[in-house]
Formats: structure tokens, sequence, C-alpha cells
């Protein structure tokens, strides 16, 4: 569980890197920011920061802070009851680099490497480059990971109903608590 | 119908809006902005710019540029079949300064005014004013109009799936073609 004290450090870390990538957000918005650390407690190795904008029962809107070489863990978004299967995503760069990593060819000698000590948790490869301008759209249900690059990154993401707690790890460690 | 050569002046100079933003995009985009005149003939009175990142089955997101003092005309997305209620959206001020008119108590004293000559087809009158930061969400068919500030606007537009071609305009002489 991190501590207040870090996640007002890492609200005010992730909105100095949306100012970066020239985002205005509103003084309220930045004290919602979410800093997840997904259980493990190395939040500037595994977790991101999140501001969600908007998130209907239609469609969601959020912007991503990543910090230098920081990972989120390979997870799917699954379908949730019999109509809807599950979340679609776009994400687009805004600033900084990003690898992902969805099901495909494995890419040899891929740019980023899962976390020391929880490789086997990461099981997709073919990587995919976002510098800012770049997008990709994620069918609903598919397995993906990323990586930022040395300085970080800021990504918008477009996409269905977000239902963070619905997410599917790979890694039986991880909690994804919002 | 605008010419060629107006299309890709507004193409350009809605580029460097969205520079100006803060917002980068690649050569590829910037020669996919949509110059919408409404079929009225006087896109800095009425019309606007448009880049669309990506519109699926289920979702989309846009940037939008507003040229200073710049109209798009009243209009609703209505429902779609029997199980689409038809397009929700969320406008986020980047950029710039926008009015934008929605139902409910009209607004005395607006800052903005209609087109001069087509009043009678701007029916809705309750204001939202939107500076960087500031985002408003439109529920579906619901009637709205917006104009930006005098130095212009940048908004970026979340929603469901957009079908332009749908939209019911107030003004019977406005076309939307895209």
């Amino acid at each position: 569980m991190m501590t207040r004290t870090e996640l007002r450090l890492r609200q005010r870390q992730a909105a100095s890197m949306l100012r970066q990538a020239g985002i205005v957000i509103t003084p309220k918005e930045a004290s919602t920011i979410e800093a997840a650390d997904c259980g493990l407690g190395k939040f500037e190795q595994i977790g991101l920061g999140v501001l969600v904008y908007v998130n209907t029962e239609r469609c969601c809107a959020k912007e991503l802070a990543l910090w230098p070489g920081q990972t989120f863990p390979e997870h799917r978004h699954p379908p949730v009851g019999a109509t809807d299967p599950g979340k679609e995503e776009t994400f687009r760069c805004r600033w900084g680099l990003v690898y992902l990593y969805v099901p495909g060819s494995r890419t040899r000698r891929p740019k980023a490497r899962p976390p020391a000590g929880r490789e086997a948790t990461y099981t997709v490869g073919h990587e995919v480059v976002l510098r800012p301008g770049d997008q990709y759209t994620l069918p609903p249900n598919t397995l993906h990971w990323f990586q930022a690059g040395p300085e970080g990154a800021v990504v918008s993401e477009f996409s269905t109903t977000s239902r963070d707690e619905l997410d599917v790890f790979t890694d039986p460690e991880v909690r994804r608590i919002t």
C-alpha cells in the first residue's frame, strides 16, 4: 500500500510530466491522479500514473504518465457479460518513448526487458515502438505490456469503458486496486 | 465545395494550431485533416478543422481546431438502430477558449452570438465556457453548438463511434460531408 506522502509525490511528478508534454490539467484533476504500483511496492520500476478524464458506460479517455524505464505489467481486458467483448484501447504517445508488446512474431533484440525476476510473467513479445504522434489500437481481450524509454513517456489512452478491477494480469502477484 | 488549394491551406493552419497547443501529429495525419465548411462556403465564420485519431465501431477520438470566432452550427447526434442511443461526446479544451451552448436555462448576456442572418437556427442557449483543462460531457441526441473565442481554440473530443453523416443540423442549409 502506497503511503499518502508517496502518493502526493507521485501526483506532483505525474502532473509535471503532463505539463512537460504540453497538457493542461486543473489542480482538482492533479489531485485525482492515480499512482498504481500494482501491489508490488516498486513504483518506479513497475506501475504508472493515470489521470482519468472521463469514464462513462460507453467510453473513456485517460492520460498515462510513465517514469523512465517504468513497466506496466502484462494484462488483458476480458469480456464483460454477454455483450461486451472487453475493453478496446488506443494508445497515443504524446511525449517521450514507449515500447509496447503485443501478440505476434517475437521481435528479435527487443528494446525493453521485463523487470528482473518476473520474466516468466511477460509472454507476448511483438514490439511496437511509439514516439510522439504514433498510436496503436489494441483489440479487446489481447495480452499487452509496455515500458517507457529512458526519459519516461506521456501517453493518451482512448477506449471503451474502463473497468481496471477486471483486468487479468499474467503475474499472479499483481494487484490492481484503483 | 472547398477548393483543393483552400483545403491545403486550412490543413496547414490547423496543424499549426495543434502545434501551438503542444500536440504532436505526423505529416501523414496532417494530410488527413478535414476542413468542414458545412456547405456554407464561409469557413472562417462557420466550420472547423478536424483530425480523427481513431474511429472504431465502439469509440472515437479527435482533435478539433477552431479559427478565431469560428462557429460550428447547432446539431445533435441521433439514435442509430435499436441499440445505439446516439453519439456521446466529451469536449476537452486544450488551448484557447470555447463557448459551448447546450439545452437548459438560457444564459443572459452570452459571450458568443450565432452567425449573422442564421440566428433562428441556433435554439439552445445555456452557455458553458471551456478554457484549457476544462471539459464537458454531452449526452446522446442533445442539441449543441459552439464558438471559439478571439484567438481560436483546440479541443479534444472523446466519444463513442462518430458517424458525422447522420448528424441532424437545425439549419437546413448545412451540409456535413466528410
